[in-house]
């Protein structure tokens, strides 16, 4: 591999061979990565993260294609990272609907990766802010972060993303009540897509009403992230530092309701940049993301430094000599040094 | 609280309000639920720990509550753990599905929990982790582990369980197709429930299609897990070190084929206890969990003894002064000592 500052300045020049060393780097947990994302690394960052996430069978890559388009029709250079629910076994990504997005392959002004995670800690979602950092580096003007998969982790990626967009659809199973739940309180923008299916009012309607449910002032819960706005929410617009999810209806195959569904991120964008509210959340998110920079930066250091007294510590384990949980306690105790 | 000793053996007895305790001990992080868990430990374990996932819609819910039946007609203790995909800001699990066990609730048989997580560092898998060791120590027979969302962090949950079941369902939205091929890797039994509706062959045959694709030899792959198993796989039996997931076709809520599924469970488990391939899964899941509880002690020791410190350079951070990736690196350090 060339030295790392041509890969530097490749990435701060846009060239997409260099972002894609880059991104193998960080998939690969190389050691170099580090160093070159400390070098790369923008304050306040450069591009808009958009999330995509909801529902399997919603069409969400059918809408990030349309988005795509949209934005390439304003001149924007746009990257798409998917988080594919991969096997922790093969590491591979699974490409599937990225068929749909082959149109947008040839285009220099568009940058595809999947993101593979190996099942490491925390997995999905460092990579991917890694590989943010190096968008903005690159100077990527909209960066949307499409999750293939519903879960916890998926959950968690989107608290990268500046605004969500969550996708439903008319008539998917029972199971995705309870789904929808947990995706309800990461959702910026609801999309109900497939609009003209039968059902989609009705999707709306159950999604207005949960909306209203969630208005109910909560206490502030321990987790940081849009707490400081959904106990603030009161309308269905951004006004005084509050914010309600707006629901668009949009048929993504027909490009229909996608020119509002992008004028909808805009205006929270705008909240974002320009409230009280917003500030708290961007600052909250930072706040975040350090804690999880640090937690794998003393975990891969201690990997390093300690790989002969961890084996050994195993081996203990597996024999039945200590418990895991002593086990590790003296090894953290021994990596750290004692309190006294 | 009551001291924790007194919730040791309230544990160790099978008290169940002694194992709510520790739940919520580990639920918060508490730092006497470490303490607990190395009071409690058993190697080896006790209970089968099964995981049961699969595409919402699939029946999941109603298949558990049928396999809680046939345990509890066999006369064994049967633990539930459901992972609800919730919403890391309020930290509450959603019961949704439960309702379909209300049957059970009475039962001092069974034990049922939610395990909500709160969006930290491998939130999922570890608090399942340290809770299964609680399990264990109340001598539960049987743990059902069943995932409620599908994404990476449910498939890292299913290797906390000793088999797990795959459930599909015929004629489910077409994102699936992706999914089921993150989750293929994860299976050691499948079932297609929901089998008296049409496509249920169809279903099936699509698995089997998939499953001969994954006998393809394939280099040992990073990650460990059924990767030993995967690469020798020959045939549907178990024989020699080799094990095929079978295709079992199920209707939950008619209690139809779960029979069937006990015993390929039984089978499974009978594999993993008796082969070299097994023990050689055994020991290689041991491992990546003394990993992830070593990580996690690592995090908890420096939270609590550099709480200043953290909180010192993420200012820094905040105002630009620092890079995360410098911050990080140099708290890392301090924490950890130099090299030299």
């Amino acid at each position: 591999m060339a030295d790392l500052s041509s890969v530097v300045r490749g990435i701060q020049s846009g060239d997409m061979r260099a972002l894609a060393r880059a991104c193998r780097l960080i998939d690969e947990r190389d050691p170099r990565a580090f160093e070159l994302l400390k070098q790369v690394f923008i304050h306040d960052g450069h591009a808009y993260v958009v999330g995509i996430t909801g529902t399997p069978g919603a069409g969400k890559s059918t809408l990030v294609s349309g988005l795509i388009r949209l934005y390439r029709e304003e001149g924007k250079r746009v990257a798409v990272l998917a988080i594919d629910p991969t096997s922790p076994y093969s590491g591979g990504a699974i490409l599937g609907d990225r068929i749909r997005m082959q149109q947008h392959f040839t285009d220099e002004g568009v940058f595809i990766r999947s993101i593979a995670t190996r099942g490491h800690l925390g997995g999905v979602s460092r990579s991917t802010g890694d590989v943010l950092h190096v968008l903005h580096a690159a100077k990527f003007d909209v960066v949307l972060l499409e999750t293939v998969g519903v879960g916890q982790a998926e959950l968690e990626v989107t608290q990268l993303a500046d605004t969500t967009v969550v996708v439903m659809a008319p008539g998917l199973g029972d199971d995705i009540q309870a789904i929808k739940a947990g995706i309800l309180e990461v959702a910026d923008v609801f999309a109900v897509n497939k609009a003209d299916r039968m059902g989609a009012d009705a999707t709306a309607q159950d999604l207005q009403q949960m909306l209203s449910l969630r208005r109910v002032p909560q206490g502030v819960s321990k987790m940081q992230g849009h707490t400081a706005v959904s106990t603030l929410t009161k309308g269905p617009e951004a006004e005084a530092g509050e914010w309600v999810p707006p629901i668009l209806k949009t048929v993504a195959h027909k490009q229909e309701g996608l020119a509002e569904l992008v004028a909808s991120l805009a205006k929270h964008r705008e909240f974002l940049m320009t409230t009280e509210a917003g500030r708290v959340i961007r600052e909250q998110r930072r706040a975040a993301e350090f804690r999880a920079i640090l937690y794998q930066a003393l975990i891969d250091e201690v990997d390093a430094r300690f790989a002969d007294e961890i084996s050994e510590k195993l081996q203990d384990v597996l024999d039945a000599k200590i418990d895991p949980y002593s086990g590790a306690e003296a090894l953290s105790r021994s990596a750290i040094g004692d309190e006294t």
